[in-house]
């Protein structure tokens, strides 16, 4: 069974593994005050154009979201995110657990608008019982999106004057930011991103690395104390060395580019594969995940040789299901796939 | 202005205030265990049909269903409502900072089904992802709803069938209970509600009360230490004979019932009043809240002299309002706005 | 049975319930927006020497406490309290369900000193682990104490002066505060307070009231959008009036401190025949909590017709009660308890 | 500089690191579910004695304290704890942060007994007021405590059948088991543990792994849907595998135990030295972690060569450290610490 059901199937890149090995027996000092993890923080600083960013090392996403939310928010105020937001479905309500309601917006392909936002406070606001309703407090967006599409600059510059505008922190979760910004139609890079939102997360998990998130807090005094908070909620990693020590690798010669950039190319062969045989696109990503509409009997045919992720019935006889690549995915493999797909 | 916005503009029935004068210097235990609070436990037992179950006096709804609500969940589960139910929409996240989301349904009445229930459940177990999701653990309805409807017993046999069979627990908010059993097409009484879910309450505070919700535990096991849970939450009133001697005077000689009647028919007088003039209801109700229709320019006529509680545009040129009436509506005010509603 | 046991068995001054009788059925707005919370405020407002202070009306001490505290800290910060402070012991963790710890300073008489504050800082800020502890966000003092002292205007000054250098606000419950303004040792009155703390509670239920407690918020900037805060947590009463009313009644014509004022007499008096008798104090008040050791036999004679409050036992054949007076407590009650102690 | 102050200031054990590089590229399920987990587990069930636990791997310390003890109280109750325990001090309130109070024992050497729980019992209950105060609603030891040292079976087992006479689950923080279970004292086994409490967790972070914890549920029925709570409180890795692996290396050929035994020989050494040298313990402990009391001119001597973890002035002239060695201590380090204590 070849996996493309998703990005975290295998452990980390050769590079990071050759680091631990050969920095095993260092005596470091716990916690993150380390100084892989200090050079880490240059590295990342440096790859964000050199603005004077706090960089914090946690364990994963979903622990990273409800540290920086609950850090964010006072006791009556909500999160704005799209319905198919990551914390508002798949975290088992990891904010909830920390008081605050999740404020939804719809949205077909995974992305909020300003304007949506805009019209959310203007009806709280506007409503007489405001203070019977949670108060929008901060807007959460995934970049990419949990349907693998990616903002525009202009998208991105309007929803943060809104945000900027009415005090509402904007937070980027990027779990899988490289993808994001390795797909052609990425018109920003991560200095770019720094003056575009208040705090995000440089994914590690699903790139590279064998766990870990790189927190960037481009406005630190909103945050203040943050180091306690990680420690709250068990983020604060013992042998914080691990984490500092991965992203010392990956953004090292541009490593962490170059594997997104890897895993890009790999979908973009599957999608073009997928075009040419007229197999309709569930949503256009430009990124790691595609997501594609096959009738059953392809897809059970697919499936006695690929894992792919299930995504949901389109028609009696056709369901979409999520294709993805990583830093890992073979030519080999790919290659195989396409053949088939060009084959059914 | 002559109120009609909602149904606690006024004090206390004159009963109430009476029995209050007449006890004020009792010297009493605090917290809920005076003589006033056991005999007004018992006249509700009785009025409950003699069912074994066990009576709380709270202060206010917020406080009651949060209450209820966290005691009755474990940390990764949420409680199923309507989308416009009361702790969904205006209790200020009053649930989700008891750290558990609120699971939403939609409703166009303000009711949810069996069947609903039902689906929900399903979706839930049979995504295999499900333990990244919150699990639904107890359901919420609110009798009469927010929209002023009432559930039929064959409805409430259905839920609580789906929630017995699945071991979610079923809590009525009965803020307007009165008022809802009072309705002409309503075909269950208290004691018949006592076996139809797993607790409710009474609502005392739009209901003849200063303040106080009477809440019945009809299968106490699953509640354990409830007075320990009050406290916590700050709905232990020190001089709870206030709360006790309310309910005292409202379960004597059928107060309550003829206080929730007299609401009912004055209401029922308005909507027929709407009816005959062809005024179009949002919704119909039969109980003390009645949303109707009007064009823009009769409610600004009608609003120089009475005030509604402004519901929604309609279109362009209509807008829905809410109507309420109360134990405290006198015929005079019921019979100056129906003869104002008939001359539009 | 004469109670002595607390100060809330009866209901409430003759006054105040003459105003709920007198404006019974008045149509107000809800949720604390009518004109009898408005006088009330003006008059509180007035009664702390004109300060531009913010006042806000709710239910009880509990919930005023959680909504405060929970209000004013991040989730890393704790409130510092004397051991026996209400909020760390008699609150079923109200405080921890809302997320924070309760950091605890001993202490013998019921009062912090400005210096333990300090030290306490000193301690965690030179903890090199200090991240991993909770850390001082606040101040909690009762006043008077749960042992009915009080503070002497000198020691609030240094205490809030240390609170204020370090950014910790101060916040005192002042359940019982009349009592405390009306003993005999007490320096400093509402205006002063204003001064010396950020924001306190000046007690209803303890003090004449039917129910509800004032919060007066001195540096109201630091409790944005409290009104939220209050309805999340069930602390927003719909027929607000009806906690307006009786403050608009006690800040009538000086009733709240006339009230106060009998309460402390009729406490000095048992306290005068007790020193007489020889009865030991365990700690010296002035307020209207009086704790004496008396030998287990004169404890039983006098329990045949007192109720008093069981404090502990303080060696083998003596056990300290505390004795409490209030507004409503009679001479003739008082004179009766004196004789029986005087006969003991 | 040679580090003497934890046992977490290198890597893992060779073996892991091989094992991760073997299996490296391997596509694995996420979240647990993969077949190194799968062994993990089986090689504890069996270090366990075959008895019929749940075996979970979390990746830290204060995580899995925090969302084990969450998930075993009801809101109103609070975990007991030695006033020393981690829970208690050393994770910035994490437990309160859920909505539960520690309760705090005092211990001179960072144990509780069972005759402290039962009288903290009879305490709670017999107080009329004991609805106002936390419930107790679990026990927490940590083995070894915090001060090194280890409960007897004997202590343990009646420590144990309070609790379960009083339905309160017992939970073990086995941070550093292993070197408690090495210690020369220790009179049972990871077997006999399984039925001396109701879950516990076996430390990997501080006994050769990189991270992570295997939480050992000897009563599943006291904690289900368990991982729905480890999701939300961010405590479910991806790429699971990469905790499981680690504990199928450490679990394999008896290493854990192999590695727990060269620390405790290693502080074994160091004992013998300090004793011989007449420098005082401040407790006896018999693991990993030693506490002495050196002149504060003998310890900034060696403070020049070694760090240790100050724990506090013991007089004027005497201070306490902790001196911990762990799987990676060599003895070359320890002949040399050895050789300058005796030349002190």
């Amino acid at each position: 069974m070849i996996r493309f059901n998703c990005d975290y199937s295998e452990g980390a890149h050769p590079r990071i593994l050759e680091l631990m090995q050969q920095t095993n027996l260092e005596q470091c000092p716990g916690y993150g005050e380390d100084s892989h993890c200090d050079r880490a923080r240059a590295l990342i600083r440096k790859a964000c154009g050199g603005a004077p960013v706090e960089v914090h090392f946690m364990v994963g996403g979903t622990q990273t979201n409800l540290t920086v939310i609950s850090g964010l928010l006072r006791p009556h105020q909500g999160v704005i995110s799209a319905a198919s937001g990551h914390i508002g479905v798949h975290e088992t309500g990891a904010i909830e657990a920390t008081g605050h309601k999740v404020l939804t917006l719809p949205s077909s392909d995974g992305k909020i608008t300003a304007a949506q936002v805009e019209a959310l406070l203007d009806e709280h606001w506007h409503d007489e019982t405001h203070q019977h309703m949670v108060q929008p407090g901060m807007v959460y967006i995934s970049l990419p999106t949990e349907l693998g599409t990616i903002y525009q600059k202009s998208e991105l510059t309007a929803l943060y004057q809104v945000c900027r505008k009415n005090h509402l922190p904007l937070y980027i979760d990027g779990a899988r930011l490289g993808y994001g910004l390795a797909a052609a139609g990425c018109d920003f890079d991560l200095a770019d991103l720094c003056a575009l939102c208040d705090c995000f997360y440089i994914g590690g998990t699903k790139q590279g690395a064998l766990l870990g998130e790189a927190l960037v807090l481009c406005r630190p005094q909103l945050l203040p104390d943050f180091r306690y908070l990680m420690k709250q909620r068990g983020g604060m990693l013992a042998k914080g060395k691990l984490l500092g020590l991965q992203f010392e690798a990956l953004f090292s010669d541009g490593l962490y580019f170059q594997l997104s950039r890897h895993a890009v190319e790999m979908a973009d062969r599957i999608a073009a594969t997928c075009q040419k045989k007229g197999i309709p696109p569930l949503v256009v990503t430009g990124t790691n995940q595609l997501f594609y509409i096959f009738s059953d009997e392809a897809l059970t045919a697919l499936q006695q040789k690929y894992a792919f992720s299930y995504w949901g019935r389109v028609d009696e006889r056709h369901s979409a299901v999520r294709i993805c690549t990583s830093w890992a995915t073979t030519e080999t493999d790919v290659d195989s796939l396409c053949a088939d797909i060009a084959a059914l």
